[in-house]
C-alpha cells in the first residue's frame, strides 16, 4: 500500500541522493535547499571549534557585529540569531500576538504563501487572513490595503516561495507606508533577498518591520539551522530574547561559528551561485513551457509554480511511480498547482523533465 | 548606574571565564551547565563533518536508533530530536494545548519550578497552576492529587532544578497512575536523570507521558542545543513533528552528529562526572550550612536553594559588588531563596563561599 503523503514534512530530509523504492534514483524538486556546498570557510571552522557552553540567548556578539557591519545603518543589538528563519518567524509572531485571548489577532498573508505561514500564525494563537496575488503573481495592493485594516500583522515574502515573483519596489514602499500608518507589524521574510535575477532589490524598513533572514539559502547551509531577525524596536527585541530564553536558549554555538565564517567568504561565492540559479531557472521554466504548462517566470528564489489539475494525485503518482518529488500547490494555498524547486543540477532537471513528459503523456491523460 | 537584572536571560552566556566590571574574576553559580568538557568523541566528529542539507524534522535516524538501543523497550519512531530540552518542552506543551481558545488548559507545576515552565505554559496558550512542595522539598501528593483534577497536563522534574531533590519512586508511581486515570498528560523533564547521588532512579512511563531529555547536562554540551523527547503515543509524536516543520525544521545536523558521537563514549565518562558533582555538592552544601544558611541537601542535579531574605537585592549586590552570579529564587517561584549551581570547580566554589561569607558579615547585615 502507498504511504499517504501528508505534507512537506513527508519529504523534508529525503534528498536527491537517496534511492527511491525500486532502486531508481530519486529526483527531488521538493524541499528548497541549495545542492551546491557552503563556502569552504564554513567547514574550516569545524576543525578547530571547541565551544560547548551556553552562549548569549540573543546570539554571539561577534556574529551580530558582523551582521551590523554588513548591513549599514543597523546595530548589533537589533539582531537576534535564531534556528533558521523558521524560528525567527515563530518568535516574531508570538511576540506580536495579543496578550489577551479575547482580542482578535489577524495576520494577513498574500496567497500563495510559504506553507508554514498559516500554521505559524495559528500556533501563535492568531488567525490567518488572505489577500490573493493578481494574475501576474504580484500583490494586489487595492485588496491588500482593504484587508490589512483588520490586521495586527502581515507577512511579506519577496522574492517569494513558492511563486518566485519579486514585488515591485513601488508596491513595497506603499506597504511600508500603510502598515506604519495603521500600526500593523510587518514580518518581512527576506531569506531569498540575495537570489534576485536582474530586478531591483528592496528590503522593507521601519520600526514596525521585523526582517527575517537566514544563512541557509545564501550560504547553502540549511542543515545547520542558523538564521536571524532584525528589528529597530528594542522593546520588541527584548521580548523576543526573553521568550527564546524559555523556548530554545541560544542558537547552536557551532552553527553560529559556521555562519560567521560563511560571512567572511568572498562576494564571488554569492554572485557565482546566482548565475547558476539563473541558468537552472531558464532551463526549467522553458522546459515546463515546452510541455505546455502555464507558469510565472521566476524573478528570484528558486521555485516555479506551474498550474496542474489534481495536484495531490500528481504528487503521489510522481513520487511512487516516477521517483520524483514535487510539492502540492495546495500546501501553499495554490490548489491545482505544483511547486518545483530548481535547486538541483542541470542533468537532474533534464531527467526530471523527461519523466514529467512521460507522465503527462500517459497516466495524467487518464485522470 | 547599575544595570537592572531582569531575569536569567541577563546572565546566560556570561560564564565564569569572563572578567567582571572592575577586572576581578567573575564566579558564576548562575546558569546550570557543566564546566567540564564533553567526551572527546564529541569533538572528533567535527573534524570530518560534511553535512549541510536539511535532515529529517523528526531527527536523524542513526541518532534515534542509538537512543532506542540505549533505552530498552523504546523504538526510534517514538523519539523527536530537539534544540535542547527547552524546545522539547515548548513543543510538548503546544501539542497538548486545547485546539479551541475557549477551553481551559491548566498545567500543574510543583513549586519551586524550573524558571521557564510558567512562561512555557503561557506561551502555549495555557495557564500555570501550582502545587507547593512540602517542607522536605518533595511533592505533597495529597495537594497534587486534588489540583491535578482541573488540569490538562503536569510537568514533573525529578531530579529537580532548582531544589536538587529527587522524588520518591512510590510518589512517582502514584503520579503515573492518577494522571493516567484522569487522562492528564505528564511532561517528565528528565534532563538530570543521570545525575543522582545514591538514590533509586525512576523514569515515569505510559502513553500519557512525554519524556523530555537532553545531551546538555549528561554530556556537557549545552551550547550545541541537542535534546529529545520520547512518547509512545504515535499520534502525538506526529503532531509534534508537524509543528516542528513550521517552527524550526530539523535540529542542527552537526549538533546531532556530536550527540551521536557522545553516546558512543565509554560509561566511565558519566560515572566519573557523577563522582565530581557529588564532591562539589558536599563542599557547597556544608559550606552554606557553616555560613548559617538553611537548605535542602541535594540528591541529584547540581543546584542548592538556600533561604535568603531580600533575594533580589542579594542577587544584584553579589553581582555588582562581589562579582558573583547567583540566581534569584523568585524566578523559580521561591522568593526569599537564592539558587546556586555547583557546576564549577572546587577552587571557585571555595572562593565564592569566601565572598559570600564577607557579604553576609557586612552589607547583608545592613539590609
Amino acid at each position: 500500500m502507498r504511504q499517504k503523503i501528508t505534507g512537506p514534512e513527508f519529504f523534508i530530509g529525503r534528498g536527491s541522493n537517496s534511492l527511491a523504492p525500486g532502486g531508481k534514483e530519486l529526483i527531488s524538486f521538493g524541499s528548497g535547499q541549495p545542492d551546491l556546498p557552503p563556502p569552504k570557510e564554513a567547514f574550516d571552522i569545524l576543525k578547530k571549534y571547541k565551544g560547548f557552553k551556553y552562549g548569549l540567548v540573543q546570539g554571539d556578539e561577534a556574529l551580530r557585529e558582523a551582521l551590523a557591519k554588513k548591513y549599514s545603518g543597523t546595530k548589533k543589538d537589533e539582531y537576534v540569531i535564531t534556528a533558521g528563519a523558521s524560528e525567527a518567524i515563530d518568535l516574531a509572531l508570538r511576540a506580536i500576538a495579543p496578550s489577551s485571548r479575547e482580542k482578535i489577532g489577524n495576520v494577513l498573508l498574500p496567497r500563495p504563501y510559504y506553507y508554514s505561514y498559516p500554521r505559524n500564525v495559528e500556533l501563535a494563537g492568531m488567525k490567518p487572513v488572505f489577500s490573493d496575488l493578481d494574475s501576474g503573481g504580484k500583490i494586489d495592493f487595492e485588496d491588500f490595503s482593504k484587508r490589512v485594516r483588520s490586521c495586527r500583522g502581515v507577512i511579506v515574502n519577496s522574492p517569494s516561495n513558492p511563486t518566485g515573483t519579486v514585488q515591485d519596489v513601488s508596491v513595497l514602499k506603499k506597504i511600508e507606508k500603510i502598515t506604519k500608518e495603521l500600526g500593523v507589524h510587518v514580518i518581512s521574510d527576506a531569506v531569498y533577498k540575495d537570489l534576485v535575477y536582474g530586478k531591483e532589490k528592496y528590503v522593507l524598513k521601519g520600526g514596525h518591520v521585523i526582517t527575517v533572514d537566514s544563512f541557509s539559502k545564501t550560504y547553502a547551509m540549511c542543515g545547520f539551522r542558523v538564521g536571524f531577525l532584525h528589528c529597530t524596536d528594542r522593546a520588541l527585541v527584548s521580548k523576543i530574547v526573553e521568550m527564546k530564553t524559555h523556548t530554545a536558549m541560544n542558537t547552536s554555538g557551532v552553527g553560529q561559528a559556521v555562519a560567521l565564517a560563511a560571512l567572511s567568504s568572498p562576494k564571488s561565492y554569492i554572485t557565482n551561485y546566482v548565475d547558476i540559479w539563473e541558468q537552472r531557472r531558464d532551463l526549467l521554466h522553458e522546459g515546463l513551457k515546452d510541455l505546455g504548462l502555464e507558469l510565472w517566470k521566476p524573478e528570484g528564489a528558486f521555485y516555479v509554480l506551474p498550474k496542474m489539475k489534481h495536484s495531490d494525485k500528481v504528487v503521489s503518482d510522481l513520487y511512487h511511480c516516477y521517483k520524483m518529488i514535487v510539492y502540492d500547490g495546495a500546501w501553499f494555498g495554490a490548489s491545482n498547482h505544483i511547486r518545483m524547486s530548481y535547486a538541483l543540477d542541470i542533468s537532474k532537471i533534464q531527467e526530471g523533465l523527461r519523466r514529467l513528459k512521460t507522465f503527462l503523456a500517459t497516466e495524467y491523460l487518464k485522470y
